[in-house]
């Protein structure tokens, strides 16, 4: 490695040079990782080098290595949550300096387009969110492997390397006292649904004349669109996938007094898990005696779920989750990722006649450079919790295990450390 | 004709007994309603039969008249939008009697389920909503051609015959000094659409304030639901579709301060008319220079409209106006109806990287007798506008112009009056 400074060196014999460092490859769609020597190239205008400390793998990292039509390319750098060092930074960035610890978020904010400016949106319009191969002001990679071939990126973060290149609006600067593998979470997955219970917590009135003033700023910041999805006391939920954000789904809905929380899984072992974090009931899917999951929520709930949340990414499972939803009233909240192109299958009658309500949530509708320090602060303080969804750690070395335990549904989050 | 008894007739020599009378028959698929002698049994317990005044005819007829295919079935009696008189009254009917004047609603509220009783909901679940060719309670037909061969109902109303049979939950007495012809237009469309702009308007605060009891009523009826489809001022509007339904959109829309209301129809006379509505802005489809109509708003709007609302029932066309609202925030609500097993062809990526949400509204919302006598008596008070939507009206024996008129865009609605 070019560059051992920690957080604190004062000067950096690599600034403006290429970096040569280990990165776990996609070399081939199902096939492992390939730890191999690559070349990080110095960031562009508003662009940061940042030595990775660790980074937590997400079920969209296993995704797009297991797909074999594009978007998929080859060879890429998987992995978006990280929590590392700023190495370098290029002309224009003001926001960070070398030494500072920051987190990797997938979602840009730029701070000066309509929607960052906007308190109903969490969609930069300048950089918009793509599953993209390439830096996303500039358009080009700032990896080459030892043959000089271009290595693509991945959301923009590509943290399955010891040094990586990300935009300044991708780059969230913390508090170096907060442990780098609970800081690194925030980055996806866990935000996505912890946001959401935050926003589902601040329906219960008592919570609501109690909150502070983080509290409030995230309440005023953040639109009617997301209140909507608020749970009230005595309302039945379903959750489809009890990996962390459903597990966070199903915390939020608790405490909001749902009485009924059904966790839907095709691993009866999250049910114990689940039932920690507020699910009362369990629906063992692919073992409903050939009843589509949906009709097994109808009776159990007595006409549907008034809230379903769709937390696998499965196309065919949103289906599944808008079936399961109450007539009438009942929404259905799309968090889970799928592969590009799957369609959800859903009739125009079905639309129009079952009152029912259909919306996506992309990073739980949180701009990540407000709302993310906001929720780092409250970890701090003890009043959110992190520490329960890291169930394993690995060494960079071992990086295939974290695939294998995530796709196995044998743990929650697995933080990868670059340095042990 | 067996009864020519007038509303207030004290007495009726056809109660209990068959009634022969004429009814336009659909034979067949495409082709136009064929006026013929029927016979329509007596109500059965919880039903009512009626002297048909007037019915107005909606673009569901026409779809279903045009559909080739299951739910389509032959001979039938289309017709759902009537105002009539109470002939008869089936066992443990005591909500109306003989000589009452009503009108027909497709919608059933049986008052008593949970649905019914919520404020959340306006989906009977005791006769949900269905396209079937029988009667809702009792799953049989009252018509039979001079053959003996039983024609089927439609939307358990039937309302092109001279007489028809009503379940009482599909029944809503109202004051006879109301001009049928107007009062029959709440039946439906004008409904879905009149009480969508009821509640947009109340998106003012001004208007709120000044709210009288009734208005009140429905605001404390209606849920949260509908009131997420509000329309702030100086919000942007897309209305696919400038029939009825669109125009009371654009009328509400208007009231609530959007300042650009962008009609799409494939007639541009319908811009003049839609002027009058709040319809600031025309596309008009297909002839958008090879762009698809989503780009074409996205480019007026900067970016989409706020609100997308599609009032034709096409499934196609709503994906269309889901393209067409704001990433981030825009919300497409579905008014129209389209032919059963029209399917709704969206990504899973689009609903949860696009932030935006898609709902449905049967009946816009409204619970039919909570709501529909508070309509009427807006109308009564002058403060709510029926009388522009009937452009046109025709003879019983000439109601296969009314279908042409409608098909053919140049009417808003045609009333078929059965006396003249």
């Amino acid at each position: 490695m070019a560059d051992n400074n920690n957080a604190s060196s004062p000067a950096s014999t690599t600034e403006g040079k290429p970096i040569l460092c280990k990165a776990a490859v996609a070399r081939k769609a199902r096939e492992p990782l390939v730890i191999e020597e690559i070349t990080v190239a110095p960031p562009m205008p508003s662009e940061v080098r940042i030595r990775v400390i660790c980074s937590s793998l997400c079920h969209s990292d296993i995704t797009f290595l297991n797909l074999q039509v594009p978007p998929a390319i080859f060879p890429r750098i998987l992995g978006h949550e990280a929590t590392g060092v700023v190495e370098s930074v290029g002309k224009d960035v003001t926001e960070v300096r070398k030494g500072d610890v920051v987190i990797t978020v997938f979602l840009p904010e730029c701070g000066e387009c309509i929607d960052c400016k906007s308190s109903k949106s969490n969609r930069c319009s300048i950089f918009p969110f793509k599953v993209s191969p390439w830096m996303p002001r500039h358009g080009t990679s700032r990896f080459t492997d030892k043959n000089g071939e271009i290595i693509s990126h991945f959301l923009f973060i590509s943290s399955f390397s010891e040094y990586t290149v990300v935009d300044i609006a991708n780059i969230i600067k913390i508090d170096p006292e907060i442990p780098p593998d609970r800081a690194c979470l925030l980055g996806c997955g866990v935000s996505t649904g912890k946001f959401l219970s935050q926003l589902l917590y601040t329906r219960t009135t008592f919570l609501l004349k109690n909150a502070n003033k983080y509290f409030k700023h995230i309440l005023y910041r953040v639109g009617a669109a997301w209140r909507t999805a608020g749970v009230e006391p005595g309302s039945t939920v379903a959750i489809f996938g009890l990996g962390s954000i459903g597990l966070a789904v199903a915390e939020g809905a608790r405490l909001c007094g749902a009485t009924k929380i059904i966790g839907v899984d095709v691993n009866p072992e999250k049910f114990e898990i689940g039932k920690k974090f507020g699910v009362t009931d369990f629906v063992h899917a692919g073992e409903c005696e050939d009843k589509p999951v949906s009709q097994v929520i109808i009776e159990m709930t007595g006409g549907g779920a008034d809230y379903c949340f769709e937390c696998v990414g499965t196309a065919s499972l949103v289906h599944e989750a808008y079936a399961s939803c109450r007539k009438g009233w009942g929404k259905t909240i799309v968090l889970g990722v799928d592969k590009p192109g799957a369609r959800i299958n859903l009739s125009s009658h079905e639309v129009l006649h079952d009152g029912k309500c259909l919306m996506g949530s992309l990073f739980g509708g949180l701009k990540p450079k407000s709302h993310v320090p906001i929720l780092l602060k409250r970890y701090v303080e003890k009043e959110l919790q992190l520490d329960e969804f890291v169930t394993h750690e690995v060494e960079f070395k071992d990086i295939n295990k974290a695939f294998d335990l995530l796709s196995t549904g044998k743990c929650l989050r697995c933080v990868i450390w670059m340095g042990k």
